[in-house]
């Protein structure tokens, strides 16, 4: 029985495939299974002999078919063109985000075992003029071609779900904060780049108003709710299959406070404005809050704060930078933390 | 310059076309046109030498760029696999309503004449639980494959429009009543059935309790709609290109009631309760009002009241059916009635 991976060469993806691997190792994995097998551009960077990686493209039927059998128990179905990408080249988008999503829940279908696939949509499906908070039923209109594509995505999964072709799972991912490496082609790459940057002691542009309202997850949140995705039991999602996967509900201006805190005024002050329209236009539509009561009950989990965000990428990516935490920042582990 | 109209030869498609040559001969067109090309895998009904005839698979690409080419300047696109026919095929419905719906955007793309294109969808995209009065902000969250794809058909016409590829107007109609003829495949048929058959002498079964709540639109109402969706400066609608488009909220108790005013306690007789699952898991997810106040402002028109729109059928279709019309009905007549 294997898990399949799209997107497993990338940021989430090959984090996603250790935490999975972890969790087998530990006689706990969120579904029974021997291998996991990753479909990528790219090869997968996690060495384990239960992981096999196949390069290649995911918009590629016979590719699916060959790799998309009937002892398949759950997909991953992170491989996309991401939000700067999509908005530069529509047809590319098109046919990775529709039609690779589309083929691989044809082929999902075809080995007649109703799989579990977990989809990643984004917060980027809404538009418009969201209300502070935004609910569960609150409608997408997206104001980006990743928006509308992954939109198309979410409406796909749901509708072979409700067929019963597959068990899906769409979690609409908060933007991740603070990602390691370099800046990347997402419009909210400089969330993680305004942090990340001067804590390496480089400077590091902010495009948007310091008044931004940011929804975060931290990788790790993240990664731990992917996984959760997978495991959870499909009849507690409901019959419609999103899910606003909870994160924190920060400003730019309270990340730059954080890092402030954390870095030092040194780090700060490496942070210039400097406005950028094109990324004011998708990300200012944005919602920065959700309303994610249920989710938490559904056992998936949230970083306990921005300074937690932050201390993290220094734990697991720059050892060494920043100050000490202080004692209050340790004190009583919430009970849902990631 | 011409108008083409995907479904010509269907129910709406060929009023569409009749009101067009109207307003022409009027000299007072939605747009400038010379030609109306019906695009349908039938004849179009309508004998006008301004209209051609092309019999067809909308969803053939060969077929759309020999047809859509620079001199369109609007496009219907209300060729569709309805409800129960999507329900029942999965895969004719996909390439129909998703394929076909795409290869019309990509033509209409290529022509580089930015086209307005009016698409008709439906109050299907929406499912789960909607409250009472439906706000133009509500989630899509389909519970029937006609309405995902609807859906999915909505988020393409958006998106082009939004990356200037075509001028888009999306109309989601409410269900149309007193249609003329048989029932047909759509899950709504009981909904023209329940006055027709009785007016015409014949028994007709109620699928659905009294207590359903219905957004209804008379045919007369939806086709000056359409009509107005393709005139109506493409600003004016903002930057989402969905529209609500107006109807009257009645139960079906309500339309029985006025069934026997008009057609008399034996005509009501002729009706008898059936109760149908499947109808019902389908209609009663559907909600029965929406906020329209921004829609009848932009010009859009609705039916007075349900006593009018059945009136309206047995003026246009069943003359001499009914009662005559009492004093009060026709008084005072409403400022934006079809
Ligand atoms: N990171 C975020 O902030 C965030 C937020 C919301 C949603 N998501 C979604 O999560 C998923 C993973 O994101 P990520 O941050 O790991 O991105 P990433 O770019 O690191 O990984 C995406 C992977 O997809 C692969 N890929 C792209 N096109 C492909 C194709 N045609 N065939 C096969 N593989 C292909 C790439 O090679 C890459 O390894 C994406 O679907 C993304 O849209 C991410
Ligand atoms: N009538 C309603 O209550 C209602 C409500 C909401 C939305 N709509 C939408 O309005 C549109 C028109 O509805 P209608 O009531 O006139 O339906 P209809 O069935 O009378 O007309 C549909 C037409 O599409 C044509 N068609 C189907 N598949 C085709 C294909 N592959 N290629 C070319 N033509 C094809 C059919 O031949 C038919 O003439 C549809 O898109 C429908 O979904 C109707």
């Amino acid at each position: 029985m294997k898990i399949i991976v799209t997107g497993g060469a990338g940021f989430l993806g090959s984090r996603v495939v250790e935490l999975l691997l972890q969790r087998l190792d530990a006689g706990d994995p969120p579904v029974p299974f021997e291998e996991i097998v990753s479909l990528d551009l790219a090869e997968c960077p996690v060495a384990d002999r239960r992981v096999r990686s196949v390069v290649g493209d995911v918009a590629s039927p016979e590719l699916l078919e060959e790799e998309v059998t009937d002892d398949v128990v759950g997909i991953y179905h992170l491989a996309a063109v991401l939000s700067g990408g999509s908005e530069e080249n529509f047809d590319l988008a098109m046919r990775v985000n529709v039609d690779g999503t589309r083929a691989l829940l044809e082929a999902a279908r075809r080995t007649g075992a109703r799989p579990r696939v977990v989809f990643t949509s984004s917060l980027a499906v809404f538009g418009g003029d969201p209300p502070e908070v935004v609910p569960e039923e609150w409608a997408e209109q997206p104001d980006s071609t990743y928006g509308a594509l992954k939109a198309v995505g979410e409406l796909l999964v749901n509708e072979y779900s409700r067929r019963g072709y597959v068990d899906g799972r769409i979690c609409r991912l908060p933007t991740i904060s603070v990602r390691p490496g370099r800046p990347n082609s997402a419009a909210s790459s400089f969330a993680s780049g305004i942090v990340r940057e001067p804590l390496n002691g480089e400077a590091a542009p902010c495009p948007v108003p310091h008044e931004t309202r940011m929804w975060l997850s931290s990788p790790r949140a993240a990664v731990a709710n992917l996984v959760r995705a997978l495991e959870v039991e499909g009849e507690l999602i409901g019959a419609w299959r999103g899910m606003n996967v909870p994160g924190i509900s920060v400003t730019v201006g309270e990340m730059l406070e954080a890092l402030e805190r954390i870095g030092g005024a040194e780090a700060r002050a490496l942070v210039h404005d400097a406005p950028d329209q094109a990324v004011m236009d998708i990300v200012c539509s944005w919602p920065g809050e959700f309303e994610v009561q249920r989710m938490l009950e559904l056992g998936f989990v949230r970083d306990r704060n921005v300074d937690r965000l932050i201390r993290q990428y220094v734990e697991d990516f720059a050892p060494g930078a920043g100050r000490p935490a202080e004692e209050h920042d340790d004190a009583a582990p919430a009970a849902r933390e990631a």
